[in-house]
């Protein structure tokens, strides 16, 4: 009797691995009324919006794992989250959660990948970009920051020039943030003006809690010419929190893409 | 008695006359969460807001008279209004009233006028924007619209020349505009492609109720191979609403700007 139990889980396992399917899916939000990507109690949350379409739409109870927290207010245009189902045909995923999900979260495009992929543990490196503009922009207040004071192009690329390679950036985040090493490489630290705004990119192996928020605020406080570059290299070289800029708000954040290791 | 009483109104008015400034006024907001720009009864407009900021800052009733009754989630980024004020400094009040705003209706630019500038019957022409995506883009859903069918640019312009000039624009217009002639005049009429949006512009001596919206779906339905260049020439020709094109909805709509006749 326990023999033939032991023989049947060993085939409904089988059969369960020949059916499982792990889906990699981007999807883009409006971090507005969100109090964040990751789930928690009595806030609404990117995750649990969309593990609830996805229990809805595959009839059983669905995880997903992201690649990223973004914080409340913040918005994705391209995080990235994986997770398990079993025999719906993937190619229609897309369009049918779209149709469950709320209109500020959205399925940009999902596909099966090995079943070992994993959204958070295998990326390789992520871009986000923090919008500021000078113009009184109601339409777009939550897409943009909006900055009253005149900014110098060529300082602030100055120091985004320091940020480059790998540093200790304790000084350059959250006192929350939970990581053992401050330790990260940002392989991309630029502006760009647009019209009445500058668009900053920052691509790196990994960020810290608020640290893209305080990388700008440190760029705009020298392009005001309220803080040094000295003052910017000693928050590198020393990890205190004061010697770097101001926290920016987060509507102007985007997590923009995030790259995965070829394997 | 009486003689004394009618010296001092005439003396009183005098003073009111003098101290009487009329102020233009540029205002951008988000029509998002508003039921358009007019006052109504029982919902959140443009411009109660506008009055019961500018009646706190001036301690009396003050009416403001603005250039568009643009609709519920059209956005305005040039807005323009008068009102009068008596003896406020009128380099004072865009700064005041922006901290008596909320946050999606801000003061662009106010300044003193002649005293008989008037920001709707003086009007030379408008210019409106009209965005749409191909993108599905939470972050921006209620700042432009997202199409999801291809559309051909060459065929769009072509639409888009056939607007220009003077025409009866009745079938291009809500049916429930009030308005003596849909007579109106289009100098400029056209698209651009930037990137995976394409942004319509349209200056005209005066706009009807929907008449953009109506003006860009019909560009679209074109776009997408839906309806006939010689449908559209009919619409214009007889005024038919059903062969123009479908109306586009409101939040891909911005009031770009006001000119007025120079005096």
């Amino acid at each position: 009797m326990k023999k033939s139990k032991e023989m049947l889980c060993f085939i409904q396992r089988k059969v369960y691995n020949l059916l499982m399917q792990r889906v990699k899916m981007v999807i883009s939000y409006d971090g507005s009324d969100f109090c964040g990507y990751q789930r928690q109690k009595n806030c609404r949350t990117v995750q649990e919006e969309l593990e609830r379409a996805l229990s809805k739409l595959l009839c059983t109870q669905v995880s997903v794992v992201g690649s990223s927290r973004t914080d409340a207010g913040v918005h994705a245009l391209g995080q990235v989250v994986h997770f398990d189902v079993d025999g719906f045909p993937v190619e229609r995923i897309k369009d049918a959660l779209n149709s469950l999900l709320p209109e500020d979260v959205k399925v940009v495009s999902a596909k099966k990948v090995k079943s070992d992929f994993n959204a958070r543990f295998d990326v390789q490196k992520k871009t986000y970009n923090y919008v500021v503009t000078s113009s009184l922009n109601p339409p777009f207040r939550k897409q943009m920051t909006y900055v009253s004071y005149p900014l110098d192009e060529d300082k602030m690329l100055e120091c985004l020039e320091l940020f480059k390679g790998k540093h200790n950036f304790k000084g350059f985040c959250s006192s929350a943030a939970q990581v053992k090493s401050f330790e990260r490489e940002i392989m991309i630290s630029q502006v760009k003006k647009r019209g009445d705004k500058f668009i900053f990119t920052f691509t790196a192996n990994g960020f810290m809690q608020h640290m893209v928020r305080i990388l700008v605020g440190t760029a705009i406080d020298v392009g005001r010419g309220k803080l040094s570059l000295d003052s910017v290299k000693e928050a590198l070289e020393t990890g205190e929190r004061k010697k770097a800029g101001k926290t920016m708000p987060p509507q102007g954040l985007y997590l923009k893409r995030i790259y995965y290791k070829q394997r």
